[in-house]
């Protein structure tokens, strides 16, 4: 591997990729679901970073979680306050080394940022899918994937990366198209749902639609149920935080004082930092979207149909899966039981466990350890 | 100490405590809150089991926790289907003996099962309190309790206990009234609220506030709230559990099979039982209740105002505090912070820390290891 020369301490200085602009992959024939469902017509929309080679080997596909979207590096206009969701990993001489590889992030089918899904517009109709959008499986999100990979002409991808969702996108990549997939890198993610992932996933669900502006799903999209979907927010975003990390960051820390009569605005600071999260939910997401992925997430389950081994049995690619200590949402022994069968395989598997606070959003944050195993890995 | 002939093999048979009748304290006093606030006249609705003795040191006091009442033994009626919530625990020849203790468990001050709260009348108006009740706190849960045993002619408890929410009011009652407290004993509790408990509180919270039906507090008591108290009791009722114990309890079981259309009826074992356990809490507990209940634990801080050492100077009872491994909610080390503090300070206590898979709720569970721990500390 000639690529292992290139040691992370010789990559240029970090830059970010700047200006980016999604783009739109139309496929016009039928899109098939595992669940039998079928739409006329399949968009992804996705961004890319970095250029594809001559031998077209160099591409990197990141998958993105739950909440994310397409846009994963840089910014789309000089006033957009953040940049993407994994801009600290993305970019010339980051570990997504957009000057040697060309990056793909695209939204994933189902999602709610111009992919099809239960916010898209069906063409038959005209009118949005709603509750017509067909079940949806994390397979169907790779099927998906690998056609708009058909689209840009990459065969095989270098990697394919994700996290939580992403994670579990990325594994059934390394399942469902060996030959595609050049290595892989799960992070906190596992074999299937819990039943404490379930029961946080039916109680979000729940909030939302005894929302009675949801209404079965046909609300109007500048009126959405948004009381519901900001308490579904509020309470998955403490379960992608950890215990020590909420503590260290906000403790008891007060915004008002403890007195006179009683009041439930804003107290301690924990508060307003959540309701802020909730809310701001409620303007870059859809309601039913979150239905239909949480329940995608739900049912994701690689010891079936026959077993984890037997799922598991056609992935060839090399593969890093990595948990952190503090995810109790996926915590670190449902990450190392996909290695440990990996290895009970005889695939050629790394698993590696992160000591840090920040819950299920670790591999979010920047952390030198990390980046460190995906330079490594990568360059192997 | 001559109860310590009385060893637990001596016990008679367990037996239940029977029939039940609660009765209602009133004292036509104001009653004055730490908050400043005042009510104009107390109630507190208590049940009594077993016999004071003619000495009156026999007494116990059992606190519930936040979705508790005064009902913990026997039943009401030939009817009712379950009996009190620790029936497990207080009877003939049960860890609370009836037989040698009068048992005394009254509706907290601020509950919503009889006793003065939001959800009473206010005797003024006519009116229910609703969001007129002044500010709770733990403080004036026990001082409201300690005017219900003056009227009982109870001076000095042989002992007081509770967990969770009861916790909390038991080590006030340590720390207020040490010249009433014979023992306490403080199950799956803690100092104060870290981050993530407040964190879970809000969300509740504002899964009850951002209910229309709600309405600032003023929702007709027939017609209440029920969909965002629904989605507060499932989330809550989440953290009461722990990850192993609804993975040994529910797994992945599935009460419909996954085909078809999507749909988000109940799929899994776990979103059935979830759900009625938001759905029951709506027939028992009122929304107000609930907003004023979590304020009080979130404000509870043996910490302040000047150290949790300062704060436990005044006990003097010996104190057992239990904590349960697998509670995540009030984790052990919240447990153990206070036991370790009241030995640096020379008191007289004892920490247990039980391995159950109950979580939070370990102590409501029934219990060979806890119970044989509660009878040797009341013999003591």
């Amino acid at each position: 591997m000639n690529d292992s020369e290139a040691a992370p301490q010789a990559s240029p200085e970090e830059g970010d990729v700047g200006f980016v602009e999604y783009q739109d992959f139309v496929s016009h024939e039928p899109f098939h679901f595992e669940s039998g469902g079928t739409i006329p017509e399949l968009t992804l929309r996705y961004e890319t970073y970095g250029h594809l080679n001559a031998a077209k080997d160099n591409a990197i596909l990141i998958c993105h979680a739950l909440s994310g979207n397409h846009h994963c590096a840089g910014v789309h206009s000089i006033d957009e306050r953040k940049s993407g969701w994994w801009n600290f990993a993305v970019g010339p001489g980051k570990p997504f080394d957009t000057s040697r590889y060309f990056v793909i992030c695209s939204n994933s089918l189902g999602g709610c940022s111009g992919s099809s899904g239960p916010y898209s517009i069906n063409p038959e109709t005209g009118e949005r899918y709603r509750l017509d959008f067909p079940k949806l499986t994390v397979h169907d999100m790779v099927k998906a994937q690998s056609l708009l990979l058909d689209s840009l002409g990459v065969d095989r991808l270098h990697a394919v990366v994700g996290g939580s969702m992403g994670g579990m996108q990325t594994l059934q990549w390394a399942i469902d198209f060996p030959h595609r997939v050049g290595r892989y890198i799960a992070m906190a993610c596992c074999a299937r749902h819990n039943a404490q992932a379930i029961a946080f996933n039916d109680t979000g669900r729940q909030a939302i639609m005894r929302d009675p502006i949801w209404d079965n799903g046909n609300y109007d999209p500048d009126q959405p149920p948004g009381h519901g979907l900001a308490v579904a927010r509020m309470m998955a975003h403490i379960t992608y935080l950890s215990d020590a990390g909420m503590e260290a960051k906000f403790g008891r820390k007060r915004r008002t004082e403890d007195a006179g009569k009683e009041h439930f605005d804003v107290e301690f600071e924990v508060e307003s930092y959540l309701r802020y999260q909730g809310q701001s939910f409620v303007g870059r997401f859809d309601a039913n979207t979150y239905l239909y992925l949480t329940k995608a997430l739900d049912r994701f389950d690689l010891h079936g149909p026959v077993s984890l081994d037997d799922t598991l049995s056609t992935v060839t690619a090399p593969g890093l899966v990595v948990g952190f200590t503090s995810d109790w949402l996926y915590p670190p022994q449902g990450n190392r039981e996909v290695a440990e069968a990996l290895l009970r395989l005889g695939k050629d598997a790394t698993y590696a466990e992160l000591s840090m606070d920040f819950g299920h959003d670790s591999f979010l944050v920047r952390s030198p350890e990390l980046y460190d195993l995906i330079r490594t890995f990568l360059d192997r």
